[in-house]
């Protein structure tokens, strides 16, 4: 498949890159910056122009999946959180529905279900990160939304645990390494069609897990 | 009817509470704060706490409609915007269709429609005020979205102009009295059910404008 990445330059992006292409796909990076394109390329993506304040479309063109993980963390200004992670994934969304790209997987947050429940300074974030799940739920699309718990640039270990339930973000980790891995087995396992899934650190091997296999 | 003002205290809310008691309605004004309540009991609204971010759901116990005029305007933070307008709206909304309150009239803003085409520092409350309509719109609610334009102190006229597309958002206003009036006919007039109307002064009597007489 062709999967166009939002947000190719970013944590998971950069670790996604590389497994999609060694799981047999075309990746698809999609950056905001020229700059960025030599990164995409050394990690096996197609480089490619896309702004989701401005024009993305053509970015998608081809694509046979699209992941969404572009965004700003908890870190940046809410201002930002609104324009790239919410309407900047609705725009996406509709794309892909306007383009008949089925497949859509969104790289969500532990916390989102209940943003209120969250620690304060993540709340907007968080209720920026549940619409814009809610809306690509409600789209038509088959999505699947991963809800990782807080993430880390260690080493991926090829195992998750993953729940139904809401996760405790305070102290559960994941590394963005093991967050790709999941991605990439999403794409291929057509029950993660339609669900919401929490992801942390686990003994499970990622693709025994997305089973439904504990 | 017993009319709950989340925002009873805000611009429009100020506007709106003695209105709907001259229409025959019982207003509740839903505050944060009990200093607040003084106000609203000199406006003729009966003061009930409510919390958008908090506690707020017996706030509307007995309300046949709720009119949600909370929220920010374009000068708060964009947190503030993301946890009141939106996520409180959001809220809002669902305590509505726990409690059987059918109808709901929201104070939106021009520009909602399409928030990239708004001035750049307004988008994300654009952003948010729109994913606050479209999860209304979705709610089945018996809704009414008005969307103004500019807000003023100025004195209420009793005419507007009315208009199914966007306005001109940078230089066109209304007068925050007209838009209470705007919100007090809307309760008496069926055919504004299901409808999302941009608002902004004109020569119309408000009644004549929504019962869609120009």
């Amino acid at each position: 498949m062709q999967v166009a990445v939002i947000g190719a330059n970013g944590g998971i992006g950069r670790e996604l890159l590389p497994r999609l292409a060694d799981a047999g796909h075309d990746p698809i990076g999609v950056v905001r910056d020229e700059s960025q394109f030599e990164a995409v390329r050394d990690r096996g993506g197609e480089p490619r122009l896309g702004d989701l304040e401005g024009d993305f479309d053509e970015a998608l063109d081809g694509a046979d999946a699209v992941v969404f993980t572009a965004g700003s963390g908890g870190s940046t200004g809410a201002d930002k959180t609104l324009m790239v992670d919410l309407w900047g994934a609705r725009r996406v969304v509709d794309a892909c529905v306007d383009a008949d790209i089925d497949r859509f997987v969104m790289i969500s947050s532990v916390g989102a279900g209940d943003p209120l429940a969250g620690p304060e300074p993540l709340r907007p974030y968080l209720v920026a990160k549940r619409c814009a799940d809610d809306y690509l739920e409600q789209s038509g699309l088959d999505a699947t939304i991963l809800r990782p718990t807080r993430l880390t640039d260690a080493d991926g270990t090829g195992t998750v645990s993953l729940t139904v339930d809401d996760l405790d973000g305070d102290t559960a980790e994941i590394p963005r390494a093991d967050v790709a891995g999941a991605v990439v087995a999403c794409l291929d396992i057509d029950r993660t069609v339609g669900e919401t899934m929490h992801l942390t650190s686990g003994e499970t091997p990622i693709e025994r897990a997305l089973c439904g296999d504990d």
